[in-house]
């Protein structure tokens, strides 16, 4: 008989187009297909869906922000109440960041050394630490599948030698996040960790970080500082240099990105993982994504349209309910609003996802990514 | 071959149990098992609940109310759309409100005259005009199937003339209500018309309000101008005359109500269905409905309490999500404590509803209520 317990971390690629790849991670708590889209899950809930929903949209793995679990619920608690998985009812790989990016857009009073980060809970004021080592045993407090090392993003505006500075920082940090993990028995045994790239859009820099990544050795690779505020072109050109810099064997995950389009561009150029809280929270906020672009449902022209949020889009929601509908619970603000809007940008989210994987095994990504900018891009044009 | 189409509305007592009743309402779009709880569905939405989650409770009808509706989106709108049903896809009975209680509690610059009730609306400020013609034309463009007579309901507190003339005032306008009804055509045909009993907590007007609405005919009856804070005690007091006033064939719903000891205490007193927004409004408050009586989530008691909400409830959130996970999103003020919370309350609903029925089949309500107010009831006491 053979073993059939599932690996701990293993990438198969299965197709490339260009410079576009597809496979599968492979984990003790599922299979992730790539290229992958991770739902935001912040605070152990991914906004307005109930786990089983987020899973049929075709999610198989969701991203979890150590910044704000540790606050609260507060990563102990989490691992007595069972870990986080238990705690929110979704029993496939979870991802957490460091919380290295999110204490320094979210929190107030921070102290940065080499040590660390000291900073005030924009909750309650509570003073906190972290450092790489008190990421990592967060993250395994939490029983996360993938571990990110704990870096610092740097604004990308500031003195090339501060982020110079800060780029060799965080690969210090990246091998103390790396020591720290092995260190953690059971958990380092079935989970996995990643490392990320900094250097902002500086290509040298980018392959000074990439190099002293792939000398420590992680399980992937994050391409960390950008989405940032510097604009699609800007990423993009950096994109163009920074997944090759990347052992090609490993995944690669953009952080934070990003719309459609830039999912779309990002793989062409070599990336497999990305995250994002944009389908979750511009659902909130009334806007849908479709095939021809986004839309906003507060728009009074969609008050008696009978047609689907997208006539391609195959989730529930687009089954069931018009866009006058929609519209209606929207500017009523019912919570049912939110819940249908989510449900289906995250839904979208995944089919493209799915659309390109399929384009990319099919040795047609690069027709189906001039098909796609064509239709979703043209009421810009 | 018999004719398989079901009837229009046919009230059939299965079992009482001292002034209990159990039985069904049969009604073209599906069977209304009583004691019948309705959840609110003010605005086109059961709030935080998709309408299949809503079915699942065990709920055999919801509530509309006219007066949100005919503001925002607008009848003609809905109608347009294809009627209340498949806006919101909820193809089971509907019962709409007439209006009457809302204009009066949540509008402003209301001139009530024996024509009717022209206001402001709360939304926009626009004029609206609300007569027992012109509920009746709301309720059927909404195509609900139970339409409820437009009525006024004045405050408890004031002078015996002043309730009795509104009371009188309120059996016109149900005559003006048949009339207008019974004059919908294919609509009258298919859905039910229930007036509404007023007079306070007043025996004799109480007596002669439901002798006029017995004179004009209706499919059932409806006890209004109770749970406007006169209290239980004075409800209950209430309630032991006014439900034996009516006709005893018909089916007796208690507006507004209410608390569960109140559900068990109206029962007892010969009630057969219920309407009220405390299941799904205390849920998103983070109220929750126990066979050991309400707790409140928020409690800092239950942020590492790994029970269920209720361990005898059969919903969804007690099979899979614990006290702590629930305390949790309630705290972070996440929209999924407000879908977990919605959906136990309503479902705690429905499955009192289901035990009361059980009970009063078997013979065995008393013993029923007495044990039910002992565990619900114990902490207060
Ligand atoms: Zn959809
Ligand atoms: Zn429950």
């Amino acid at each position: 008989m053979t073993e059939t317990r599932p690996p701990r971390f293993q990438f198969t690629i299965a197709a490339t187009d260009g410079k576009a790849r597809t496979g599968t991670i492979a984990m003790r708590r599922g299979e992730i297909r790539t290229p992958a889209f991770m739902p935001v899950g912040t605070a152990a809930t991914v906004k307005a869906m109930k786990p089983e929903t987020v899973r049929a949209t075709g999610a198989d793995i969701i991203l979890g922000n150590t910044y704000h679990l540790m606050l609260r619920p507060g990563a102990e608690r989490v691992a007595r109440l069972g870990g986080l998985h238990r705690f929110m009812n979704w029993q496939r790989p979870i991802l957490t960041d460091s919380g290295g990016y999110q204490v320094m857009s979210l929190s107030d009073l921070r102290k940065l050394t080499e040590e660390g980060v000291e900073f005030r809970s924009h909750l309650d004021g509570s003073k906190h630490m972290l450092t790489p080592e008190r990421s990592m045993e967060i993250q395994r407090l939490l029983g996360s599948d993938i571990v990110m090392a704990f870096d610092e993003c740097p604004r990308a505006d500031q003195p090339r030698e501060v982020i110079e500075a800060s780029m060799e920082m965080s690969m210090r940090w990246a091998q103390r996040s790396r020591d720290a993990f092995d260190a953690g028995g059971d958990h380092a045994a079935g989970a996995a960790l990643f490392g990320i790239q900094q250097g902002a859009l500086d290509e040298d820099l980018r392959r000074r970080s990439a190099e002293a990544l792939t000398a420590i050795g992680f399980d992937g690779y994050a391409i960390g500082g950008l989405a940032v505020g510097e604009g699609q072109e800007a990423m993009f050109a950096t994109l163009d240099f920074a997944p090759g810099q990347l052992p090609c064997d490993r995944p690669r995950y953009l952080m934070g990105v990003g719309k459609p389009d830039d999912l779309v561009g990002a793989v062409e150029r070599g990336v497999d993982i990305f995250d994002c809280v944009l389908p979750s929270r511009s659902g909130r906020n009334g806007q849908a994504f479709t095939w021809n672009g986004p839309i906003n449902l507060r728009n009074a022209r969609f008050a008696e349209d009978t047609d689907p949020l997208d006539d391609r889009c195959s989730c529930p929601t687009c089954a069931t309910y018009t866009r006058a509908y929609v519209h209606h619970l929207v500017k009523s603000g019912e919570i049912l609003g939110a819940m249908l809007m989510t449900e289906h940008n995250i839904a979208f989210y995944q089919q493209l996802m799915q659309a390109m994987r399929d384009a990319i095994a099919e040795g047609r990504f690069a027709a189906f990514a001039s098909s796609f900018r064509n239709e979703y891009l043209k009421k810009a044009a």
